[in-house]
């Protein structure tokens, strides 16, 4: 079969598995074009060193490992979290917050190589394709796109296997699980296998980040998480930069079981899928940013924010993170967070957390000092007859309307 | 003081506690008015056989005594719990559902009774005056409501003690919890004392209907929970009726510690406020019904109604149940359950539950027999091109456009 | 070349043009099936009657006229008035809201002919093929759909006439305007041609249902028309089906120049694209709809579906007229016209309609005799402080929180 | 009748009319206080310079007048019409953009004096009170407020014309119209009198800003507006400041009888309003920026600031704008503008005005030169063929579910 010839240097999103690694040998056989491997490190916990060898014998002309952990956290995840975004009530977005960073550290090595096309190794019925897109052509219109899932008559592990064997690309003896996972600094996802029966509970050797539950210490344990402007700075009183703090989060969270959910979600391209997650720090983190927010946003503040999350929590898990309705919106929500600033007490046991006190020492607007005011000038319960009266106005006008009509 | 002689007869909701006790002398004293007590049972597990004997030994003419606890499940609790409603982002508003109840089975007895006024013992401060009133002038909106806490001149619990002394009204030797609750079928909460200080942990003592997640037992438990149309029907295998159903799963909370919120919100009257709450079966519930919509509701659907349900969570929280918005959104909320038809297994351990599986025989959109159709029929991977490229064409017209810019 | 042959009949939505007739020939030389014409009287006022002739002449092997124009009117065109749904703050949504029906009628065909396939005449950049497409699929979800302009290689006119030419078909002498609109009973649409600079104001003679406004009557007119449940029943006193009330307001709003919108707006495949609209009964309807929207509904009921329009807009827009979705929707939509009942004055000069008196006898929330009531039992003026006051409470707090930060 | 004793010295939003020369006479009678009166000048078209003199006859210890025309247009109107914002449809919000700007120079001028008391002639029915109120507690919590017309008993003109006689206050020989308005640079707005029949047309000579559309010119003119980041900078090509361009559209919009608006409302007390307003430049206006937005802001970011304009608009009519919802707010409206840079043409005629081109140099996403790239790489229409299957997708498995149903 002819060779494609429109595309001289492509960079690839490499993590040095079978399934990437036969990306790369096939886009050097298909197109006949200069390969540039890609990994980054957004702490998914996995050692990366040996990648840029691997690549390399794979066919790749060079190899670039980028550490993503810091910018992760601090522009993707802490943004997200001042929004409590979750989608369809129970997703974190861990996955889909990633998507868009690793896209753009490859466009940037892209523009930097000089090179006219990525690839990525993302399958034809999920997010992933979507979110790695969107943000490459947010960068680069223009930019040519090769997502060899959609392209190539590979269909299963043992196409898969069989074209390895072919072009020397060493195939695992087994794999560890058959099921599909991604993690990162923020969480762990598992997909496909036993999952696909919708009332199999998972297994527990499939949980990476937490313990089960009744494994969990006997005894609870408290953390205390401290906020400014809606981002958490310091876990019992030490400080640490977005990405550290995360760390020591998930330490918490997976010591005690914390972050496990089960949730048959609703993909973007249009089907059902089954997805287990373990958020362990994130779980926290949510759980402590609402309760300082409890103490020092207003009430009007929170719920218009609050009713925008659904729909910035599908900008999110649908790719749109570069997209401008995504950051008009995040004005709105980076200005609630101006006063949220104070600390939670979190108390940790068997696989959930709660919330037991949470204080601000500079923006409570429940602490204020009434005793500043007379009593009755802040609150006279007087007022309230007024304010029922009126608020109920319409409705016995409507009371009135209806008697009539009898 | 001159009596106030504009109501003749006035139906008091009572309990038989101190307060209303006091309300029931001061109205006849006060206003030299026939007094028709009146107690619901919502579930709250309290003995009402005394409240009639007690009610008209301090003063009432008669006492009604009502068992609404079936409507209550049937007729509030469920439909709330179609639309998954939680204030705030924690609260299942399970004293904000019960007051429009017991309003509206008051302003029946006031009908019945031939009452020109009815009064309850809510306090200026809080929000169930309003849920109280509001349902009140729904039903007639000439009715004179009395609210004593927003018309004396008393202020602290010695007050109280002082009034009933001095007219023979029998005063408890001890208050037995220093913070007030309010209980029902679906909840208890609590406020006040030390809960006052935010940065304090609610103590163990304050919770009633569950066990210390500590004291929970050490195996997991497994419940199933069937649904039809949005409504759960059945709990491992046995139908129930509402309220029976929600007995049962309160059953299973409270033993596994399970549905205990703290909460600082935001009270309709413009005021933060710390609430404890303890909502056993009702977590089960949410846990359970969002899980057979995950398999059984469209996604569209569902995101149309998880994003107006923070509006309709304030309308109950600020006393709307009546109010034609509610109804009206109702419909859209009621609409959107009616393929929701299936069943979803929870797991309960240690003060936590979780869904462990989904199914629906009749509606499942993710069970659909693909095969029915030539894979590509379905979904054709190739079809994930254009769709992203579509989606993705204002984004690259807006980047075409910045180029152009520099 | 050969032949598709993976069709065996098609329905061909047909209108008789130069367009359809060559789909309609290329549809039998390129799949080598039966073709089955179509044609549906929307009321696009124009002779349908030689069409089934010039369909067989072109190789049609039967053709359909359907007249839908009630249908449209009443279950299309007046749910979708029943919100005062209008894209983008200008446009009316007249071909949006055709094409579901269009394509209803041509499956309803599908099913009775046997056939496998159907066909539309739309192009691949616009939005209709996406509206007529999603009908299919919800009606069939395996129905073959055949888009010739996706599928074939001929761009431009020139390629049209001379494949018009080769193949036999009659080709009008001049095409009448260099611009392509489209006609129903609630509107014309233009686009294309002088349009393309969005800064030319569009030529005079563009416009076909309505006169210049320079050239309207020198006297302004009034119009009475009167609402059961939010539908419109009768024009000055008599009345009338859907579509006859329809024709009759096109006739007022014709003859007075009113309607015309000139937009720039966002199709949904994701481009920009300039539009001129004449829709002169629905513009009056419009505003004779919510005139009696304000006398008869609720504020929070108004104001909650408000909120909710452009959401129902796009839905209708972007094709998703028998989604889920818009279903649930509309029946919140609907549940908001119970008490929508009343009459409508409007005036009617140069280009202009506009509200001058509204009145409702069965459920005007303005005219409630307030004398039944002491005026200071329905609204007391003192009640307005403790109403502000309790509504000013969180911004006094902020405020005292503020000044306790300086 | 002993005099209230608790205020020393009041600022009173005061105009020189029969109501508010009352108010300053009672003021000091009843309070024993000093009265420092204080007028706005918001471009109402009247001579302000006599009312020091008429302050100080009638007990003033001094009065201040404001010009506060600039103020109002660039930091109130303009980010107003940022976000097209119409409460109910309709009205243009000119008397509710008003107050917070009324009330805010009173605070300032309080704070200067010294007073401890503002006061203003609002009725106790209207949503006027409201807005000044709310706003004077964001400025000073603790501030004392006196809305005579709620405090007072004359309930009539004839009771204040009384009082008048009774304490040497001129009263006007005649009341020049029976029905009450408020004018300022954005508006007039009418209410009550013949108003309060809803079916009746409101009589010619109400209006003050626009002349009958039958008297205005028989040829139509054309007014060109060019905005930057969304706010209008220069009309006819001739910048002007934000005041002096509202300014010259009311003259346009005058002229041709443009923004005449009869509006049944709902007021924030509860009852609904008939009102009649005059916006002639904000008509202009509005049109002109949705215009330019048409052109230069992306779709998603449109519809999402559309979905939250009902919301925004109700802020600014409850007297919201100075909460800290709208601000937040605000940052998402503003955020949408940055790009909103370009020009409108404006066809104005006989009481309507009409968009009918629109352009931009620096911000067209419509004129954007797809010729840079090969046809094909920005818009290929086979994509629309996935971009179908996948949006319908959901809907497919939706219909095969219910075939199977079946």
């Amino acid at each position: 079969m002819a060779k494609k010839t429109n595309v001289k240097k492509v960079v690839l999103a490499y993590s040095g598995g079978l399934d990437t690694s036969i990306i790369l040998k096939w886009l050097t056989e298909e197109y006949d074009c200069e390969v540039v491997a890609y990994s980054a490190d957004l702490g998914q916990g996995e050692e990366l060193d040996f990648i840029p060898e691997k690549a390399k014998k794979t066919g790749a002309s060079s190899c670039h490992i980028v550490d993503l952990k810091e910018e992760f956290a601090r522009d993707f995840v802490f943004p997200m979290f001042r929004a409590n975004a979750i989608y369809e009530g129970r997703y974190f977005l861990g996955t889909s917050i990633a998507r868009p960073l690793i896209a753009k550290a490859q466009m940037e090595i892209a523009a930097k190589e000089g090179a006219d096309a990525v690839s990525h190794g993302a399958t034809g019925k999920g997010n992933d394709q979507v979110r790695f897109e969107i943000a490459y052509y947010h960068y680069d219109p223009a930019i040519k796109v090769i997502a060899p899932w959609r392209e190539w008559d590979m269909k299963s592990r043992t196409d898969l296997e069989n074209y390895a064997k072919k072009h020397g690309i060493p195939v695992p003896t087994s794999k560890k699980f058959p099921w599909s996972s991604d993690r990162n600094l923020l969480h762990i996802s598992f997909e496909g296998d036993i999952l696909e029966n919708p009332w199999a509970e998972a297994p527990e050797e499939m949980y990476q980040l937490t313990v089960r539950p009744e494994d969990a210490p006997d005894q609870p344990e408290y953390v205390e998480i401290e906020f400014e402007k809606g981002d958490a700075v310091a876990v019992n009183g030490v400080r640490l930069s977005p990405a550290k703090l995360l760390a020591k989060l998930n330490e918490f969270g997976g010591k005690h079981g914390i972050g496990r959910v089960d949730l048959l979600e609703n993909r973007y391209v249009g089907m059902k899928s089954r997805g287990v997650y373990e958020t362990p720090g994130g779980t926290i983190l949510e759980e402590a940013h609402r309760a300082v927010e409890s103490i020092c946003m207003d009430r009007e503040v929170m719920h218009l924010r609050d009713s925008l999350v659904p729909r910035y929590a599908d900008m999110i898990y649908n790719g749109y993170w570069f997209s401008p309705e995504r950051q008009v919106l995040q004005t709105l929500i980076d200005a609630s967070q101006q006063t949220v600033n104070g600390k939670a007490r979190i108390k940790l046991y068997k696989g959930h957390c709660r919330v037991v006190g949470r204080d601000s020492a500079s923006d409570s607007l429940f602490n204020v000092d009434f005793a500043t005011f007379e009593k009755d000038d802040v609150y006279n319960q007087a007022d309230a007859e007024g304010f029922i009266k009126l608020n109920a106005l319409r409705l016995r006008i409507a009371a009135i309307q209806r008697q009539n009509k009898k």
